[in-house]
């Protein structure tokens, strides 16, 4: 049997999304099938669906920030059972035997992962289609567990927004006495502000926006620097072990690396292109400071964040809408306008 | 009493460095007197002598690569004595309190380490000489131990090139089985080269001159690329656990960062300046790569540098010169004429 699901494609990078029949694999022994509760909205699915990278192929599925129940498992799966609360995140598959798949960083997979929409299935070579649909089959490897208690629909972000910003938490160390500072207060932001406050560390949100203090104080943060404010960039001199820059933009880094305590990391996870104005060495060799990049995270990392999450009872910060208002929040996204992720309710899919 | 010294010294941006008698400061009880035997001759001796960083404060004596004896100690040395070989980098004192000076970083000192030319003495508030003289004031905390057996001359080098290559490979972790890239084969290039591969790495040198393949693998390189070819460069893509970038002029890393492993850092040791063309982020954020600066090194590290010298035998290459021959130095200097160091015999001074 092959699954036939319904759900939003872009047909064209100029078209709205509308509701698109398409069909699942049969699933194998490993996979499971799930019933989507809720898909989160993340830039990367505008992004995709019109085309904004040149290598989106039509139809297209987007989402990736999936949390439903198990359906049913094929016959090898033992973790997973019908009924289970599970998520699914930007992965569905990697080659599972390079050096970074042997060390559980999927994302960095040297063959390529398999992207939950817009990839290639390693076994039947069709394309991968993502979360804004009714049912969904996945490797079971490629499953995690959501934790008993936590809200399913806050939940759904975590699978990018929240292991985006997790993963180069825990890579750089981050933990009490740490000094960590977010640079930009949308989906990812307000994950970093969440989870490096719950890791113990002290937190610092930048910010270009005057009204967002009340905000990240709720979110976390200890304290909010206006990065355009020349005396309260000074007041951070040195300070921070790692900068988390969710910015996903071009932007101006030179005023961030003063900030950097000696071996500090300031590390870009929402932007992809070209640092202009160009990055000036002096406070990097001067403080042993670093620029680096980070890309969302690996299985058994996604599954440690949702552990956390659900001792901690941390969980995004989320507007629901139906499946049929997603271009309006598409627009809105654009303008930033969500606090601080829209999270489709997938019900909505069947009215 | 005053000491009476004598140096070589530039009296403004354009003149030859030339004799100029001096006075250093009387000996505290911490001070080391040392008859100076060896002094290398850094990049940065030459920059300074000409005001090319526009900080140079004259007359200004430069050498930060000294080698000696000691003549004398005051009451409260106790680690060095009369006749000890010893030798002096880039760094006289610092702050000895804050928390890089704490954790031995001193060359990242919060409160600025005093240079060992160029400097302002943290008692006294006098200028600090360098090397280019017959004898050297220092407080023993800034007085490192030589290796019985190092050739004393090939040793010199070792207080600034060996030390700013030695850092980053150990903050690095560089050990066996570890995949390094020296950039540049100059008096850090080939210190970087014998250095990580001491340390069990598998070295590489990526240069842009055909000739140097000979002398690269004489001095530990197992690989020589060449970055201008194509082909080359793709076939090390994803290699290097950490690209050591010895380049003192501005140039453009991104052919290098897909040469890095996931997980892997280019670190900037010769370049202070804009990174033009800008920098792309895309590799950096698909394989979480980082782009760092690094600074010579703390004491303890430069010891640790030097006694690991001593049980490998490492010295640099170098060409000895007389005092006298300074400015044609230099000009040699300029044009990379030089394999790999020059370094003064201090006995030339009384000629
Ligand atoms: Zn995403
Ligand atoms: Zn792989
Ligand atoms: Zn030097
Ligand atoms: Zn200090």
């Amino acid at each position: 049997m092959t699954l036939n699901v319904l759900g939003y494609a872009a047909q064209s990078p100029t078209s709205a999304l509308a509701p698109f029949p398409f069909e699942r694999r049969d699933p194998r022994p490993d996979d499971v099938v799930i019933d989507i509760l809720y898909c989160g909205v993340c830039h990367s699915d505008l992004h995709t669906a019109r085309n904004d990278w040149g290598w989106t192929t039509y139809p297209i599925v987007p989402g990736h920030e999936i949390i439903g129940r198990v359906r049913s498992v094929g016959a090898a799966v033992t973790r997973y059972k019908a009924g289970d609360a599970v998520g699914v995140g930007c992965l569905v598959d990697s080659c599972r035997h390079c050096k970074p798949c042997e060390h559980g960083e999927e994302q960095y997979c040297q063959n390529g992962f398999t992207g939950t929409y817009g990839g290639t299935d390693r076994h039947d070579g069709r394309p991968t289609q993502g979360g804004y649909s009714d049912q969904l089959v996945v490797s079971d490897r490629f499953v995690l567990k959501v934790p008993e208690g936590l809200d399913l629909k806050g939940a759904a972000p975590l699978l990018c927004a929240g292991i985006t910003t997790w993963s180069p938490l825990r890579h750089w160390k981050v933990g009490p006495g740490s000094q960590v500072a977010v640079v930009g207060l949308g989906g990812l932001g307000h994950m970093g502000l969440k989870l490096a406050k719950a890791l113990g560390a002290e937190v610092t949100l930048f910010t270009r926006s005057q009204g967002k203090e009340a905000d990240a104080r709720r979110l976390g943060a200890d304290r909010v620097v206006l990065s355009t404010d020349a005396a309260q960039m000074a007041s951070v001199a040195g300070c921070f072990d790692l900068i988390v820059d969710t910015v996903p933009y071009v932007h101006d880094l030179n005023p961030y690396l003063p900030t950097l305590a000696t071996n500090g990391t300031l590390v870009l996870v929402g932007y992809l292109g070209g640092l202009e104005p160009m990055l000036n060495t002096v406070p990097m060799v001067l403080g042993r400071k670093s620029v680096a990049g980070s890309l969302i995270g690996g299985i058994a990392e996604t599954q440690e964040m949702l552990d956390f999450c659900g001792k901690h009872g941390i969980t995004s910060d989320v507007e629901v809408i139906r499946m049929q208002d997603i271009n309006g929040a598409y627009e809105r996204l654009l303008k930033s306008d969500v606090k601080y992720r829209f999270v489709i309710d997938m019900a909505s899919l069947k009215d």
